[in-house]
């Protein structure tokens, strides 16, 4: 797809939604409202720190461009959303994160044990909204996704200390972790669409999800803290395996192979030798193939797009596709 | 209710419904299937350590005693018994337990990450194979105990080092906590069945949850490892506040008391300090106050069974309420 030069903007994403948005921050707050103290605080620091609201984005701009859009589609939204905190809340809790969008963890601020009931609490709190609504066939692919994401996680569990760790894994693993909940977004929005349509949205949020993660595997090794605001080569400090070493490894020399399999060697990577790889998967070209990837990704995406009719709302989520593969955070 | 004489055994229990139970382990094998790896591994550990299936047993008794018993009663029994398996993992994975029904915990036996994600992925699994019956009724009742199953972790979080805990959070505590999925298992047992029925069913599953629980907390002060698999004293020594403590705090000279705030000032109290006030906490009643709220619990849910036709499987909900309260493990 045609690169953009200006920087793609979260108002100019999500302008024509703007009002369906604001409603989408009211939805979270009534659904996880709670008469229990502790419950109510935890809920009151996720709440603050307000994420982008991408995926409520996906899903409303989805329905606008399939002309499904209605009022039940923001509640459909903020479960999305709160199915997505909650994976976060337990993802930092594995990791033993201590911030999350320049922000404290929930087990950071909190505890662990309470991050661990929490997370439980909002994916369980969604689904009882889900099933409020009574709508199966959004029950069908938001609890189908969500299934899908524990298998991601569990594959990710894998890609540790493995330079054995193919390109069809990562595929699998992204594709479960990451790309089925935006793809369960788009297609949640054009669920009343005819089938085409439907189709269409879904895999359009599913190739804009494969290139999603594959950027933010990139960033890892492209951009530095001040930037991303976390630090970068945190993957291979965590000796976790992504695109970029994956395949960059098959063109190195068997010598700068050893240099990284001295790093997943070491329980906790200096500086330096995170350095040496990091410059080794740019020359070897990790980073280049792993940019193709996501380009080629993004270009399907935009092919399911050019199905639907000519909307703003086509335009915004356009405008999605370019910011997942050129943020920079 | 009369005390019966010879312990009740789950054979008795499970007598009118055996072939089911049989067949709820063939369908929580096939629930779980996976074709990754790791999933695997920790789904064949998981369904090595066999339960009690007390819960499906109870779903497919108040079926059969409600006459409404089909084979979607078996697959919601292996679902609500996932749940319950899920939910285990994640406390055993908080509390950092290493052994639960004499087998080694996915914590300890796999890791901490590991626990966590699985026990979101049994639990969404559980989510996507009630989602395939289609049963938005079933969907309503599972999905909203499980949700109070949280809340009642959330409560448990706070009865920790609070001598003023009252007997009204305590009771609100095990309500969330236990009480409503073994009402949850009566209840969707029941479903179909004229709502008189399905009430009486509810309550009696909510009664005898508070007659287990209760139950469990006073096996904490009166058995020792030797009978119940875990150390007693074991609430005691972790500062958790429940029952036989609260009933008999009210009753305590304040020198007595002072003991009991000694214990809950040291991080890890000895045993001789344990035993102390496991002894003043059965002088002052608290043991026997606790045992005759759980009768009385049990006396509740009894009355309820009377609005039932005389069956077979009326008189098994009668041995899992004698189990309830007998059982010395």
């Amino acid at each position: 797809m045609a690169q953009q030069v200006a920087p793609v903007t979260l108002a100019t994403m999500q302008q024509p939604v703007r009002s369906e948005i604001g409603a989408v921050f009211e939805e979270l707050a009534r659904i996880v409202r709670s008469d229990f103290g502790l419950i109510g605080d935890v809920n009151a620091h996720l709440l603050r720190v307000k994420g982008k609201l991408f995926r409520p984005t996906l899903l409303l701009l989805s329905a606008q461009a399939a002309d499904t859009l209605s009022e039940t589609k923001v509640t459909l939204a903020a479960t999305l959303e709160l199915i997505h905190i909650a994976t976060l809340v337990h993802d930092d809790s594995v990791d033993h994160s201590v911030l999350r969008r320049g922000q404290p963890t929930v087990n950071a601020m909190f505890s662990h044990q309470i991050a661990v009931i929490m997370g439980d609490y909002l994916y369980s709190r969604a689904i009882t909204e889900l099933v409020r609504l009574g709508d199966l066939e959004a029950l069908r692919v938001i609890s189908r996704v969500t299934n899908e994401m524990t298998v991601g996680e569990m594959r990710e569990l894998e890609a540790y200390d493995r330079l054995n760790y193919s390109e069809d894994a990562y595929d699998a693993l992204i594709h479960a972790k990451t790309a089925s909940l935006l793809s369960g977004a788009c297609e949640v929005g054009a669920l009343e669409a005819e089938s085409t349509v439907r189709e269409a949205l879904r895999r359009f949020g599913l190739h804009l999800g494969m290139a999603f993660q594959i950027t933010d595997d990139v960033l890892d090794y492209t951009e530095n803290e001040s930037v991303t605001g976390k630090p970068g080569g945190l993957d291979l400090k965590e000796h976790k395996i992504t695109l970029p070493l994956i395949a960059a490894l098959g063109a190195m020399t068997p010598a700068e192979r050893a240099v990284v399999e001295r790093l997943m060697a070491e329980p906790t990577p200096g500086d330096e030798l995170i350095t040496e790889v990091m410059g080794l998967v740019e020359a070897r070209g990790g980073v280049q193939r792993a940019r193709e990837r996501a380009a080629e990704f993004a270009r399907r995406a935009e092919l399911e797009l050019a199905d639907l009719p000519e909307s703003p709302a086509r335009d915004a989520l356009a405008s999605c596709l370019a910011y997942a593969i050129q943020r920079r955070s």
